[in-house]
């Protein structure tokens, strides 16, 4: 098949081209990949472009399985199954979910960025990494700016599925230099009187490992919705058979707090609204 | 301006028109409506394509304000809310609360079609509007089917939410026949054995008078889901401002019923998985 | 790890199980599976609750490679690209394009249930599959109703992406008794004159085999949703960093057929507004 | 009704309180709204906490009048008619379209910030609103930074829709300080070389205003989405009637450009793949 991007058209793609009897994916005939290539390879294959070397896979399996427990101790699994419970629909659910992804949780965009920009500060610097280091934490501190990625509410010093996710990659030679990087500023920051406990969180070592097998920042994030989806689709599943049809907060998780002894029609005659709100009431323009 | 409809483009709409200095809402130039068009009207005149008179528009204002109570007592609140606690974002909750309404909640189109639908089959029924809706109410209930928009958890006989918005309805003659023939189903519904105490809710209630102001189903969902924007932007604002950064179930309101004591090696061996999982080991491969 | 289900909470879930220090999946420990467990057979285990076998593991593969193609010919590829054009989001991107997918597209859950509900029926029936699927094939003609999963706008007979994961299914004695009564009524129905040549398509086959993988119509098209991601994430990331940073419908391919020629004073008199619409105008409530 | 957030609740909102039998919104009974209270006057009340006065409703209607043709020229108009084309729901096509409101499109929220932080920062400064401006456009200028909601495709020096949109708010004595210093760094920036024709687009204007009545950033975003939601329900009303079943690209507007003459057993070999993916093919393990 021939490249047609010259043509100007509006819309240009290089992942996937369809003709009426053909689709071929990042150039391979997709009849051909049915029934060979597994899920993660064309995880790889589509995002990256092409065909993944079997280390590859593994650490993409281990990424993918370093958050499974997507369950309800994350907004977005709560998120989803309100919405559900209100438009039982899978598609709803899985949209709920992946909109509660962000600044706060599992993006791991934020600290793949803040690896790749120092790494490359690093290289031009001249310095060792633990120079490099100890400068970068500095100035960071000097400029109220955190290091993305660090803190576990539970885990101290180790959160032993990041340890596991970075056992993989190195195992299977998949642990960039830039993730060495990142562990010499952690190393550095909890060098810090108060930090010593401070843990590189899985969302951490995720983005650094994303970064290793090459996902940009952006592409990472997606990586890991992915990696929710799975038990989103568990459950969504649950509450569409098991769950409460209609669900709100149980009315003891609410104090409210809304001003009492309020009286409309004085403070609308206060507001400046003489007898009526113009549209709002006018019998007079009926008669 | 002339219509371009004949060229056969892909897209074409009579909503509105864009020229590279002018925008044409309905054939009206926009400049002319800011500043003396009044929102509700602008609701009116965009989706039904004329402008509302006054009557109408005294309407539409309670249909509007019919379910202000978007609270924290109706799911997409609180999707809206868990997903904004960790992506903090307007347009994120917003999005995520319109998906909150559905088959359960506030979904007045159910209650229009059936409304529409029954009214269209009363005219050609030749019935008097009660025989008609005993007879139907007959066969609902041999059918097993139910009637939308009746019923509320608290509200015995009368919703006054529905009430005021009945009254003002007839007030300004915009109560439809096809509405009195819902409350003569309504009414044949009440004199079965143990439903005397069912009330047409709100969502009822809305439905019946959107129809009668000419919305398409459709679109009165569309207008029942803008009528909750104030209280959701209202309740994001309250999160992103004075909420949690990511919220999660409390523990103590999550019961986890999951098997205990399974054994992962010797599952694994039972499903049929030798040494390994092809990709996902394989050492042996690598030397 | 012991049941608390029976403290009545307000949330429960088989699905996970997280304490502070552990998570279980489904009874294993999350610890285990990471760098063990494929992302296929993770799916698997998460929405059915047990490790698949390995035809299982192949047959899943194949059905998560069937839609690969989910490129600029989808609707959800299109809509994501036109919201992170605006809005440049990951999460953002594939939430409006899990949003794309229902009654008119991928959505397999409806042929699953007809699938499921057909052979339900027919163990009841006491007829053979061909005499049930002719008078079934009669009895949807006849209320007007269509098979879900027939047809493709280019392939004739046979789809071959269809046909690459029936032989999958069947090689892996995956292939469900059920599907072969769906291939009955496709049979039956490609008798009927000017039907000869609609095919059994992807979404279609799709419906079949998850069936007999044991998914529930819902997770089915859960899990075609999640065949998307991949393709997904390639388009969005695309965009992110190739496309167009604010994407509008180019100005030729839209024809308006607004009305021309409109006076909104005169309309707005007609429409039974005398002087101001209220609030709107009311220069005499100011002085 | 007493205040109860003493309790520690999980939630708890100062917007509405539901009793069983009372609704009250911003502490006045919803049952005095309805059939009295306009929807603009609604919107102000459940945002701010208090009645707005006339001139304040006045100019809030001329704010959500200002966007009013969310047309087709609109990434949000396109996302939503895409969506629904595959999943038809007036709820998805809502959410579709919030979603692709952000960084680059209607928000309204980044201009009000830049402007709220300016003014905070005038006011400590000591300076002229003129030498502020001066000194904040150079500042900018060095530091790579553009001022936000300038510019428009087709308008030079004078927006007509913005200047109807400030001439109301001026009429209406609704024009803040804040929206002075706003205009004083736009004319300081014009008198840069090359940028005498840089307009305050209706965005900015929209921003500026929306400061002037008292709206938080994000808030002011959720007015602008809302004054989108009338010309989006209209567009997923034409679509659902009168659109396309599934859209996708018109062939002729899409270029490919993906890779040709690739060989997929070649290159999985080359990859690292022997004879197998794993759990891909595996023959042999069956045995």
């Amino acid at each position: 098949m021939k490249s047609d991007v010259s043509r100007g058209a509006y819309w240009s793609s290089r992942i996937s081209a369809v003709t009426p009897e053909k689709v071929f994916i990042r150039g391979y005939d997709l009849e051909d990949l049915i029934g060979d290539l597994p899920f993660t390879a064309a995880i790889y294959l589509l995002i990256k472009g092409d065909l993944p070397s079997p280390p590859e896979v593994r650490v993409l399996d281990g990424v993918l399985s370093a958050v499974l427990d997507y369950g309800l101790e994350k907004p977005g699994t709560v998120a989803a199954r309100f919405a559900v419970s209100a438009n039982p629909s899978m598609a709803v659910g899985l949209a709920a979910a992946c909109l509660s992804v962000g600044r706060h949780t599992l993006a791991t965009e934020d600290t793949s960025r803040f690896i790749v920009d120092c790494y490359s500060r690093f290289q031009e610097s001249g310095s060792t990494m633990e120079e490099f280091a100890d400068q970068e934490v500095a100035r960071l501190r000097t400029s109220g700016h955190r290091i993305p990625g660090l803190g576990h509410p539970v885990f101290k010093r180790v959160d032993p599925r990041a340890a596991a996710l970075r056992a993989l990659a190195v195992r299977e030679s998949c642990w960039p230099a830039a993730a060495d990087l990142y562990e010499a500023l952690h190393s550095s920051f909890t060098r810090l009187p108060g930090k010593e406990d401070i843990a590189i969180n899985d969302v951490g070592m995720m983005a650094a490992v994303l970064v290793g097998l090459g996902f940009s920042p952006e592409e990472g994030t997606g990586v890991a919705i992915l990696s929710t989806m799975p038990g989103l689709i568990a459950h969504i599943s649950e509450e569409l058979t098991g769950g409460r049809p209609i669900r709100v907060v149980p009315r003891d998780e609410v104090a409210y707090d809304v001003q009492s002894g309020r009286d409309y029609r004085r403070d609308r005659a206060r507001a400046g609204w003489t007898d009526d709100w113009g549209a709002g009431a006018a019998p007079a323009e009926q008669s």
